[in-house]
């Protein structure tokens, strides 16, 4: 995908010297002072344990416009629907979107409706946008981190982390994708295993009000594996974690052992991954773990020296190399 | 599609006092001074005389944001793409795409890529969304129109019509429809008609710096009859307009003759349907006619007194209700 969006994609747009560009391959751009984001959503099924098509665009777009430190002030949301698809189908999915706009207080201001003839797309496609504002916060957390190194960007871009960084996860991983693909398979794990969609905006805002922060992704597709990839391609660092301090639940550790899947690099839809001054990282996960969402949260690993490379320190001692993930391995999750 | 929206759709959203909202069904949402649009592209085929889905994405998502009488700031771009779609296909329409992008000056600065396996879209969807600021002339023009009858909104939104305005055209009308419609069922038409795909922000800006402009759309689905059914239900206000009037080139004519379509009723993709103080009128459309783009503009009609009716003066000398059209007479066209 990557290399797709590198080669045949980005060559042929013009580049503009905005706050963060297109080229950075960041979770939002900001352009004039403007967060904005958008994601289409081909999730199969519709409906799945813990969420559906609604409420992961909604929240996936929401989650985007936060983790770059930013207040997130409307969505936009495009629907594709297939002719013939249920109004009921139609109006549960709206509801579910309406839900999370209202728990949220994010509106949904804008929309664009088409109806494809059947067999043109499998049910319903969402494509949400959204919009918003640098985070009342966002200069106070940065000065804080400032007190203790130099912080290059004035959002929490991925190019941001330095050696010495910790590194916090905000709860279990793997929840999402085992959920969707056991569900849509008959595995059965899915009575045990929810989907986590969440919104993370009060999470960021609770994090930024203690400061420290220097980055915070959201772990989609690809997982953590993907998120500290990137991390460390961009920020020119290495990256060291611990294997028995990632949570993972149970039932997806099993799930994956048995269906041969690395639960780093499954997707996630409401876990953040924080890049922090490693003198705020104990503050800022008591801070996390008051909050429900993060009640769970760890400290992970650290940033080291060694230009772009991940690696896992194994349960067992050992010492590997974690590689993003090749191609999608739980295709069409979001 | 209005009544799937209005029954379906938007009462399920919760609804936030912001300048333009959802409920106004405009052409943007207004929030926090921030203009905001979506739209799925879901045309076929991908390619076609005139244009392709790249350029139709890009000039639509400018043209929702410029006639709220706005600068389009940046575009993000959302693509879902069938496995299997080649590579050479998809840079054709990257490259349509930042070719209007450089010819604007409106950069895309974000996106998301789907792959989807082979048969769950035909093709490729663009959904492109675009984010404008208040144009630094809308002001003036507002206050030119000010001179000669109040103005209530501070935007040029479809409420914004009064007794008296004039109706201006910016060119012909059913070229993009019939050039796709014909180029797709091989009538043949398409050697004579081309798609008007074209962005209008720099004729939106040369009418505001005269001023005098109430409300302005872009008649794509539905045409101008429902351009101009959307103005006179929401302004309260009759529309009544003289067919020998309105621009439209003799092969448009002749196909839609024998096709049993009125031309009136099909998209458009580079057309501006202006309302304004009549004072201005024939200023506006000189100004209009100095550029390629609107060389062909005309002065079509006018508003007048009954709440929400429009009605056509034909060329033999009658008047019928313009009724918008049911359901989309030409479909896939966007």
């Amino acid at each position: 995908m990557h290399e797709l969006i590198e080669s045949h994609i980005a060559p042929f747009l013009p580049k503009y010297p905005v706050d963060v560009p297109l080229s950075s391959f960041d979770d939002s751009a900001v352009v004039d002072g403007i967060v904005f984001t958008t994601d289409a959503h081909t999730v199969k099924p519709l409906f799945f344990p813990g969420g559906d098509i609604g409420s992961l665009a909604v929240c996936g777009s929401i989650n985007d416009v936060a983790v770059m430190g930013a207040k997130p002030l409307a969505i936009a949301s495009a629907l594709v629907l297939e002719e013939g698809l249920e109004i009921d189908v139609l109006e549960r999915v709206v509801k579910s979107m309406g839900k999370y706009s209202k728990m949220t207080n994010v509106p949904i201001v804008t929309g664009d409706t088409k109806v494809v003839e059947k067999g043109a797309v499998e049910g319903m496609i969402i494509t949400t946008s959204a919009i918003g504002r640098r985070s009342d916060h966002l200069d106070h957390n940065l000065e804080v981190a400032e007190k203790y190194r130099k912080v290059s960007s004035s959002w929490l871009t991925d190019d941001n982390l330095k050696e010495g960084d910790a590194i916090i996860v905000s709860g279990t991983l793997g929840d999402h994708g085992i959920a969707l693909l056991s569900f849509r398979e008959g595995y059965g794990f899915e009575s045990e295993v929810q989907s986590d969609i969440a919104p993370l905006n009060e999470l960021v805002e609770r994090i930024l009000e203690v400061g420290g922060a220097v980055s915070m992704k959201d772990p989609t597709r690809g997982g953590l594996a993907n998120t500290l990839n990137e991390w460390a391609s961009k920020s020119l660092v290495g990256i060291e974690v611990e294997e028995r301090k990632i949570p993972i639940s149970g039932p997806v550790r099993n799930a994956c052992e048995l269906l041969g899947l690395d639960p780093l690099s499954i997707g996630n839809e409401g876990k953040l991954v924080v890049a922090i001054v490693p003198q705020k990282a104990e503050e800022v996960l008591a801070a996390m773990r008051e909050l429900r969402i993060g009640e769970r949260a760890e400290i992970v690993g650290k940033v080291t020296k060694g230009a772009g490379r991940v690696v896992l320190r194994t349960e067992v001692g050992g010492r590997r190399i974690l590689d993003p993930p090749v191609g999608d391995p739980v295709p069409r999750i979001c």
